[in-house]
């Protein structure tokens, strides 16, 4: 049996819940059935902040991490959940962005849920990369110079994007079978119950406008970034 | 407009973090959509706990509430996650299962999800009743006194169970429409991008066994209910 593969939580004030939680509790569940299993691969997830701070999130629930910045320098994978103007606040922030260029040095995978891609690129990490993030901001990850895909979820090289909130639980599962085998995967699956049958059935992307929140995005960023004109400026220059 | 309708999520030391989370940012979409449309529904979510304290969940991340059950005693919707041994634990915390009866009392929906059931159930809330749970702890819903359904969500009265973890997703979209009507529900749905494609495919329930876990969920029994040998005896005597 070799070390564990470390897989690290981004959390930071604000961030939409789901996006971090969705793939946290799959990629948990792989830990789970691997310990049932007594399977040769290991795999740990940890949850990082800036500090262990109890935060808020989207909602009422309150968050705090496990590990700072500074105890888990090198993962071998990240995954960076989005939300929204706290998480446009997070592009000027060089402590998170200093963190994600440090890890990506050594990283086997690096991913985001949502506008999480939009700290990625923010951190130049998806420079000419393919990627994708909340249909609502699709034309902020192409102004940090990604292409963004509209796909559930994206693979570029090391670089996995998952589209907005929910999506995080498929690329997750994505993930459990590229990191073990399909399996492992459906049990992780099972696990979870994640056997989804939307009472609305799928979302029918024909009807949709994919730049019919670009005003509140906008304001949104304009005000998330006053005290950062540079990085504002790339987003809505 | 009338005042708004409270949900609170409940949150105990231990419980699956998906389970919660999972109705708690669809519900809090509903909240976002009617921000932005100026509708005349409003619904207001919380998040509430014995006390403030900061819980660790079933994976690194920890949590905590908003408010404590003194603070809002009578919520129009309750919605009891679920998990694994610490849930079972909550079967013999009767500050809990008190907080529950009283809110039952006077609520329009007492929902939950996973094993939040049995928490229900063991309340007394759920006697005679179909009802539904994570696919692995069916037979404790039925020592418990309701009728164990394998749906995806059950709606019996005022009563509104879901099946395991991803699961409190479908219902609680279930329930936006219920509250409000079907393009509400999809506006949130469009927000959270509720439009799942499981790398693996649906699970399909004919090559599982329900009783597997079994030998497993009892021991949890025996562990998380040694105090409480009345509790314990309803579940594996």
């Amino acid at each position: 049996m070799t070390d564990a593969t470390t897989i690290a939580f981004v959390v930071y004030p604000g961030l939409t819940i789901l996006d971090l939680v969705g793939p946290l509790q799959t990629l948990g569940g792989l830990q789970t059935v691997e310990d049932l299993f007594g399977t040769d691969t290991r795999h740990q997830v940890t949850v990082v902040g800036e500090s262990l701070d109890v935060w808020p999130t989207d909602t009422p629930l309150r968050v705090a991490a496990q590990a700072t910045f500074d105890d888990v320098p090198h993962p071998d994978i990240i995954v960076v959940p989005g939300g929204g103007r706290p998480t446009l606040r997070q592009l000027g922030n060089d402590r998170l962005l200093d963190y994600l260029r440090e890890v990506d040095r050594s990283a086997d995978v690096v991913a985001s849920v949502c506008t999480g891609a939009l700290i990625l690129a923010a951190a130049g990490l998806l420079n000419g990369r393919r990627a994708t993030t909340h249909w609502g901001y699709h034309h902020l990850l192409d102004r940090l110079g990604a292409t963004y895909v509209p796909e559930r979820w994206v693979e570029d090289g090391r670089y996995l994007t998952a589209a907005g909130v929910s999506s995080g639980i498929d690329m997750a599962l994505y993930l459990v079978e590229r990191l073990t085998n399909a399996d492992m995967a459906r049990a992780v699956q099972l696990g979870i119950e994640y056997d989804p049958h939307p009472p609305q059935g799928s979302i029918d992307w024909s009807t949709v406008d994919r730049d019919m929140l670009r005003p509140v995005v906008e304001a949104n960023a304009k005000a998330a970034l006053a005290d950062h004109p540079d990085v504002l400026a790339r987003l809505v220059g």
